[in-house]
Formats: C-alpha cells, structure tokens, sequence
C-alpha cells in the first residue's frame, strides 16, 4: 500500500500522526524514547500490530545512546528502557511482545560488543516490521475466502493500514477481497469515544476505493435487523488461550448483535496477539482511560455537563463462544477453543513462551 | 421539577433551546409559525410528548392571526397548518397527536365565532401539557415499582423533563423511585449522533441530584457483562398494537444486549404514543436525517473524510418480543402484545381513533 504507518527513516522512528487524522496526513520523526511513550500514550501511533513495532523500536531509541561497552551496564538500560516502554499502555499484547523481542535478541548477544547488540536489536524491530507486513497478506488471503461477492462487511475501529505496518487484519481481509475482484461494500462503526473508525477506517478505506459507508455506533443493530450486513470482522489486542478476545469497546457489543441476527463474527489478528500463557478473557487487563476522552468530543467541545461522572474502558472483552473463527496469519481457527487455537499454532508454542 | 421544556408565556411558545445544552441553558420564545417548525426541525425542542404540545401550540400559530370570521376560510388555514407543522419530523406520533388534538377542538367548536375557535384551540393545547404533567408522574410512579433500592439503571437519549413538560417517561420512572428513597444509580449512553444522552439526560439528572455516569454507546455492554446494569429503561417515539417500538437510534441495541445478558428491557411512554393503527413495527416510518449530524460533531468538528458516505437514521424498532414490559400512564403493560396493550386501554380506544 502506499501508506505506511510505522518506519525507520533517517535514524529517526517515522510514524503517522493519526490524531491529525482525516483533516491531515502528517508524519512525526521521533528520536527519544520519551517521546515514543507519549506518542504511544495519547494514540499517535495505536494498533495492536504497530504498537509491537512501536513498542521494539522505543526500546532501541532507549539504549542506542548507551556509551559504555559492558553488557552488565547496557542490561541495567535495556531493562530499565522495556519497563518504561510496557507502562505506556496495558492492553495489546503486542506491544509487550515486540519488547521481549528486541531484549531476546540482546540477551542472546550479550557477548557481542555493546554496538553490535544494539544493530541486532534495530535488526530485530526491522524484522517485526517485515514480518508484520508478511503476516497481515497471510491474514488477508485466508479471510477473504469467509467473504462472497457482493458481501457487506461491519468493521469497528481501525484494524487496518493504520493498525499494522501496511496492510492491516481486519481491513487487510477486506483489500485481499477487493484485489481478487470481488464488490464488498464496507459499514465502519465511527467507534466512539476516539473516532477511529470515522478518523482513521473510513480514511484509509476511502483512501483505497474501497466503498465505505461511516455509521453512528449505535446504527449497528438496525443495520443488522434490515439484513444490510453479512458478517462483521473486528481485530484484536490480546486473545486468550481459550480465544476469549479483548478489542477496543463496543466489540462485545457487535459479537451480541451479531448472535441475535445470527451474522458470522470474526476475529482477525496475527499470531503475536495471541496470549496463551492467560487461560480465558478475564485475566486481561482492560485499560482505563481519562473520562475526559468522553465528555469532551476529541478533548475539544464539551459535550457533558461540568463535573458529571464518565468511565471510559478503552477495550472489552468477547467471549470465544460469540466468535465464528479467528483469522489468523496461520490458518482460520473455527470454533475458537484451547484445542483448535493450540492446534493451528502447532510447533510453534515456543514464540508464546515468555517472561512478563 | 423547575425546569419546563416548553410552555405558553405572554403569548408565545416559550421553549428551551436545547441545542445550547449543557453548556447554557437559553429559553426561546416564538410566536410564528415557521419558526416553530424550525425549532422541531433542528431539534431544539424534541421529546415525543413534548412534541405533541409542540405541534399543537405550532399550529394555534399558524392561525391565530387569521383576520376573517367564516369557518371555511378558517378551516383552510387551519388544514395548512397542520399540514405544514406534520411536515418537521415524522416518526414520534404525539406531534400528529398533538396536531389532530387542536383541531378536532376547532372542527368541534366550528359553529361558534372564530375568535371563539381560536380560543378554544389554545386552550386545547394548554390542556395537553397539563395532561402531559400528570401522565408522566403516573408514568413515573407504576414504573417506580419495578426498580429496587440500589438498582443501577441504564437509559438511552432523552426520555427526562427536556423530553417532556416537565418530568419525563423514562427518567421519570427514575425521578419517582429516587422520590421514594431509593438509591438509583444512572449510566446514560452519550447517544450518538446527537448526544442527547450527555448533553440533556446527564445535564438533568445531575441537576436534580440523580447519580449519573455518563458512558460512550459502546461501553454498554461491557457494563452488562460485568454485571453493572440491573435495568435499561428507554422512551418511545411510536408504539405499534403489537408493542414493536420505536425509539432513537440504538436502542434496538440495548434491548438485544438486555436479552443475550437477562437484563430487563423497559420502554416507558404514555398512551398517545401508541399508534393502535399499525400492526407492527415495520409500518413506522424512520426519519433519516443530515448525514453531517453523523460527519462532523455536533456540526461542528469534522471527524470524517471529506466526501465518504455516511446514513444517519434517527431512530430504530425495537420488537415487542425483546421487551420485558412497557410502562404507560394507565399501568404496566408485560409482554406486550396485541391483547395486553388493547387490554390496558380499554375504554379509551376512541383516543386512538385518528384520521391521519
């Protein structure tokens, strides 16, 4: 695609502001990992996907300046540079994934010159890139065979160009089906209280031909009921073992609607937001943001009366039994359970072994 | 309550604007026609019932100045303005209620002088809001039983004082249990587009004391599913002889979220928002409004991409098989069907009578 999220150019990280999103396209350079964390915090850069890019690459930022030669010290950084970056935010697995990727990588040169373990990190986060932009095609081609022609398909949020690398999961299925010719006509969710599907999805959707039509959060289920949508495909922070899936909130909200209207209900997300080492859904932590983010539209206008509570979950929780199957880079897993989720990741159980 | 949505004030209509809300709370006051029709048009005042006394004293309007003493001539002007005030908004049935109210009184009266009629007409209005008053405490007071001490009830839009004269339906129920004693918690759901959930439920709730937390459309049901909702209670616009109902746009997705989590689902509304002339629910018409309510916020803010395709319905169905029981001015009507709403108003079917 021509739009890239997330890069490494000029020795400086190149991300997409989407908070300027739709109004304009404006890349940040960013050299600090300060700064990183920030963009990280207030959403410049978002997505499960990206933030595992982000998130690797914050963490070079954080030691690249080191100037001594002893692994000990350069260690005492580099743990000191993940932490930092995993309080960014909570939720997407991903992030923390693309962390332990780049410390492991470190870790498995620590006997290499301090200069060389940082280029076998940078080396490492550029691999994340690549692999991220291999997977989402991979995403792509298996779950656009769950679409027919002519299909109309209901998205929420942005798990697209603008979540990933290049390509997306979610929106990813949906230009794989576009490129093999078949008309599918696309209802983005406005997603509320950031608006990322009207800011970002109906953007890059728009910015790609696709035909996208924005709705308000709350037109979902009258879509449904008047037969206008055939499946619904969302993305993925963080899934458990069971297949038990947390994504930006209101996806539960679909996930029922889509039981009562019996429409299909997809999940799609690479191997890498997958947490097996979490039995079910309820040991994901479910990031709590400023209320602010609700009663003021954009943190511009106010939309509610002065000192009035709000809670503001950036995330719920979809059960697996409200799933039709997961689309992942390795295959489509129906039914998701522990037995069918273990099964499609088979031999590869290693990649899910980590320390957090 | 000491706030009056709308009202008969040195002879205009006395209104408050509610699109200033909840930044500043501005009364209007109007004495043509047109400009009434405006005020429903642009939603600065809205409400079903309110609507109803809306669309009555709008009419007394359009007439009060006709200078002739014949009936014909009157009664010409009158058809006009009738016409003409039914054209604002179509969906919510109290506004055609409203408007046959005032002239069957003329049609009635039509023997005595036309000074006289006009008299009358006015007077009919001043007694649909003095009727709304009293229905919307009965509304509030057979609902009230339905809610135990520390029930935390979900509502949608606003079905409160500023939907009303001066009480509301559904927040009215809420009103009269906290009246009692009980301790209610509130959660509104913004309600997108328009946000008539922070801006005008909030803004009262808070107002009269209520504990409300305000919420984005999508947070709903992560609510439910922790177990935080004991109840939703949402207005109508239009209620079918089957009970299929019509109420802004998401509320169909609260009644099936109720469902899938067990949760109670209320309607609450008073007899003339019955429409005994429909089957059911698919002979509403929905109004489908400006696509920019939905492209930029409060018509200010863009959010989406310049020219991307947006579709704004204002309201959707909710069937009657989704709905625990509907709470009306004359009683509590459970699993409403046919025979248990022909049941409830019996006697007073000829209020249903309307040639429309």
């Amino acid at each position: 695609m021509d739009i890239r999220t997330i890069g490494w150019k000029n020795n400086k990280v190149r991300i997409i502001d989407q908070t300027k999103l739709p109004q304009r396209l404006v890349y940040l350079d960013i050299d600090k990992m300060e700064d990183l964390w920030q963009a990280i915090k207030v959403m410049q850069v978002r997505g499960a996907p990206a933030l595992g890019a982000a998130a690797a690459l914050g963490v070079y930022l954080g030691v690249r300046n080191y100037s001594g030669s002893d692994w000990p010290g350069f260690c005492r950084k580099l743990n000191a540079a993940a932490k930092y970056i995993a309080s960014s935010r909570p939720t997407a697995i991903n992030l923390f994934w693309g962390i332990e990727k780049v410390c492991a990588a470190a870790q498995e040169n620590n006997k290499q010159p301090v200069v060389k373990i940082k280029q076998t990190m940078l080396e490492e986060a550029k691999k994340i890139i690549r692999a991220d932009v291999c997977s989402c095609r991979k995403i792509g081609d298996y779950g656009s065979r769950l679409l027919k022609p002519g299909s109309s398909v209901l998205t929420i949020c942005n798990a697209g160009i603008l979540a990933t690398i290049d390509y997306g999961t979610a929106l990813g299925v949906i230009y794989s089906a576009c490129k093999q010719g078949k008309k599918i006509r696309v209802f983005s969710c406005e997603t509320r209280p950031l608006l990322q599907g009207s800011r970002l999805s109906c953007w890059e959707l728009y910015k790609q031909g696709v035909d996208v039509t924005m709705i308000a959060d709350n037109t979902a289920a009258s879509l449904m009921a008047g037969g206008k949508v055939d499946v619904v495909i969302a993305g993925a922070d963080r899934i458990a073992a069971n297949g038990d899936s947390a994504n930006k909130i209101g996806t539960l909200n679909l996930a029922v609607l889509c039981r009562y209207h019996r429409i299909p209900f997809y999940i799609a997300a690479p191997q890498s937001t997958f947490d097996l080492k979490l039995k079910n859904g309820r040991g994901i932590k479910v990031e709590m943001r400023d209320r602010q983010e609700v009663t003021k539209i954009l943190l511009k206008k106010t939309v509610a009366p002065e000192g009035a509570a709000a809670i503001n979950p950036a995330f719920d929780i979809t059960p697996h039994e409200l799933i039709s199957a997961i689309i992942t880079d390795k295959g489509i897993i129906r039914m998701p359970c522990v037995k069918n989720i273990r099964r499609i990741f088979k031999g590869e159980t290693n990649a899910f072994k980590r320390n957090r």
